[in-house]
């Protein structure tokens, strides 16, 4: 008998009815014939709401004790979970991340999985139980508990199917699935009903915020099919899998963008070598992630860097950044926070060339300046004013004929 | 360097600046030159609202589901001293029952300690760390998470106390201590300053709530010394020992009472040998606690018989109750809410006789009648009518010189 893993986030089980729902979804699964396991977050609010304790107590609570506060809001989904699977007459058994054995190492607060062990898990699911675990979490090596960092659930979840051989892991959500570009800025996107690991983890990098980051490098890294499905419909969703030789794949899988970053230029700077790994390395240090970097061909000697980085961060890093632009000498600096990044991503580009030129041609006809340009394989950024990004969103769905219609009509 | 346990109930840590004021509470005893393990029950209703989530769910939810539940509450406990501590410039270490290897049986809901190890809170201790302990539960041999049942953190403090061969264990509370009677009722009640585990025992069953009666058993099996204190002054409080020789005991320690108690009686039961344990057998198969039981003097082959239990069970005793009379052929019973238990409990009673008699004869100068009589080496108990329970409290206490002022002139 297969087994399925299924994950829950915390909206598909904020309130007690929801819990119910999940249960009567949890045990159709279970009676159209598969071991199921399911990996469940944090009920609603909760982890938000225990951050905001822990921070009554202290600006800076120790990590390793911040885990130990955190990982209780899984532990009781799991707990109820259970409790709603047998009240519709199945047998199931809770788990924490300790009990099943989630191994990670001891960076507390963002802990990475580095082992799985599946013998309870085998034999609870061998005596026709469902398995419910709690997500988010695992435990040291010393027995202490971790917690993976924010949307490490997913994490959890492709884990666990990697570890149990699992057919798929579906990762249930308050969405249909994944789009073609953010449905409240496109009515017409289209739901995407298969995607490489590839174009997932562009499309997540950019911008689209379903699936976190770290559960598909973990499937692609081994080779975990997810479906990434709503938890209140029965649409098929959109299956993340390993790129299949014989299908033929749009250029375009989609346009993202994010709008929560900010960019930072420095200007004047002596244009020699290592100048750029000492703007970088403090930055790095103080655990700030940079997105795009942009340095200007040098003038007389001297050259401006810009990069993009999240709002949150800039605080921290303009006291970095203006330690360096009196230690270099430079001219000076500048903050904008009015920016977007747009991207089109698509595993299809690598075989087309000339999709670049078209996306900045979509721009121009739109009168959109672009600040700084980004590429990978199968992905193109660009940063933008934040007041075109709509505009800029719809005209390349369009462009790329990237709704229901168009690919319904097969038109790429 | 001496071990001090230290537990803090639910009422000590309802929202976050008692939290800190046990930190500071806790930190002084460390400054003071003892390592300090501290155990903590779940912060203010946690317990009682994690209980109401479940029930949403489940009439009856399975007991392990329920333990998983209701363990998370302690464990938000632990993580939120520690850091109050770390606040105050402390290390601190915190623990789930678990981690320190509180190893118990596996009745959920009201298990029992059956092994600590100490090794990890003895290593923490050396390395110079407060440990804070989650109170209340522990783990079975197959790593499921137990709960040993309402009050269990005395328990857990307690058994940690006897493990790490602790100089003392104190209980924490929002009262100041043992006293002489409910101060409710007798204003000039006067605090006790030490009492033996076997007064403690009796004064707990009889009705004195400040300790739960499974710890004190706990404490004189292992010999560990209790101290009962509030967490909001500095009194001493009472200490709970072994009996001391060369001390001179009052003749009574305290006057207690119970009010939640109900009596049953059976009328013309057929007088023939085992008829009790065919009326008890099947309350205890119930997990009904029975009190007090008397059986009449028999007449004409025919006897009564009473016994006292908690309101609670009662519903669940009368339908038992209700198939008895008709098994037996019985002529009736009979159900009284409205009653009151009233005792005196005194090591000191052992070389004093008289004793027993002194106490009804102060009742029946009240006009106050008794329906039931149970007695103990150290401790005499009256059913009486609960109308008239404050009147006897008083009268007691008031006859066997317990207040204050009695105390302080040793005029027992």
């Amino acid at each position: 008998m297969g087994i399925i893993v299924q994950k829950f986030g915390g909206s598909s089980v904020a309130d007690v009815e929801k819990i119910k729902n999940v249960a009567r979804r949890v045990v159709a699964t279970k009676l159209a014939g598969s071991s199921v396991v399911v990996v469940v977050s944090a009920l609603g609010d909760t982890t938000d709401e225990l951050v905001e304790l822990a921070r009554q107590i202290s600006a800076k609570p120790p990590e390793r004790e911040m885990d130990m506060l955190l990982a209780t809001g899984e532990q009781q989904s799991v707990a109820l979970l259970a409790m709603a699977i047998f009240e519709l007459g199945h047998e199931a058994i809770s788990f924490t991340g300790y009990q099943v054995g989630i191994v990670t190492d001891d960076s507390h607060t963002k802990a990475r999985i580095v082992d799985v062990k599946s013998e309870r898990i085998m034999q609870a699911l061998a005596s026709g139980k469902i398995c419910i675990v709690a997500g988010f979490q695992g435990v040291t090596v010393d027995n202490d508990i971790t917690t993976l960092g924010r949307g490490g659930s997913d994490t959890t979840a492709v884990a666990l199917a990697a570890g149990l051989n699992a057919d798929k892991c579906e990762i249930y959500t308050d969405v249909e699935g994944v789009f073609t570009a953010d449905p409240r800025i496109v009515p017409e996107a289209s739901l995407v009903p298969e995607i490489t690991y590839e174009e997932m983890l562009e499309m997540a990098s950019s911008g689209a915020k379903v699936l976190q980051l770290r559960s598909v490098e973990y499937a692609r890294n081994h080779n975990v099919v997810m479906q990434v499905r709503s938890s209140f419909t029965d649409s098929e969703g959109t299956v993340v899998k390993e790129e299949d030789e014989g299908m033929e794949r749009p250029i375009i899988s989609g346009v993202t963008h994010n709008t929560s970053e900010g960019k930072i230029t420095i200007y004047g700077v002596p244009d020699r070598p290592g100048i750029a790994a000492k703007v970088f390395k403090p930055l790095a240090a103080a655990n700030i992630n940079v997105d795009m970097i942009v340095q200007n061909v040098s003038y007389k000697g001297y050259t401006d860097i810009s990069f993009t980085l999240d709002l949150d961060d800039i605080p921290r890093a303009l006291s970095i950044i203006e330690d360096l632009v009196r230690e270099f000498g430079a001219q000076g600096h500048d903050l904008d926070k009015d920016i977007a990044k747009i991207s089109i991503v698509g595993a299809g580009m690598k075989s087309h060339p000339g999709v670049a030129a078209e996306m900045f041609d979509v721009l121009a006809e739109n009168s959109i300046n672009i600040q700084m340009i980004s590429t990978s394989p199968i992905r193109i950024s660009c940063v933008i004013d934040e007041v075109n990004i709509a505009t800029a969103v719809r005209a390349l769905h369009e462009h790329f004929q990237l709704s229901e219609e168009a690919v319904t009509d097969e038109a790429l």
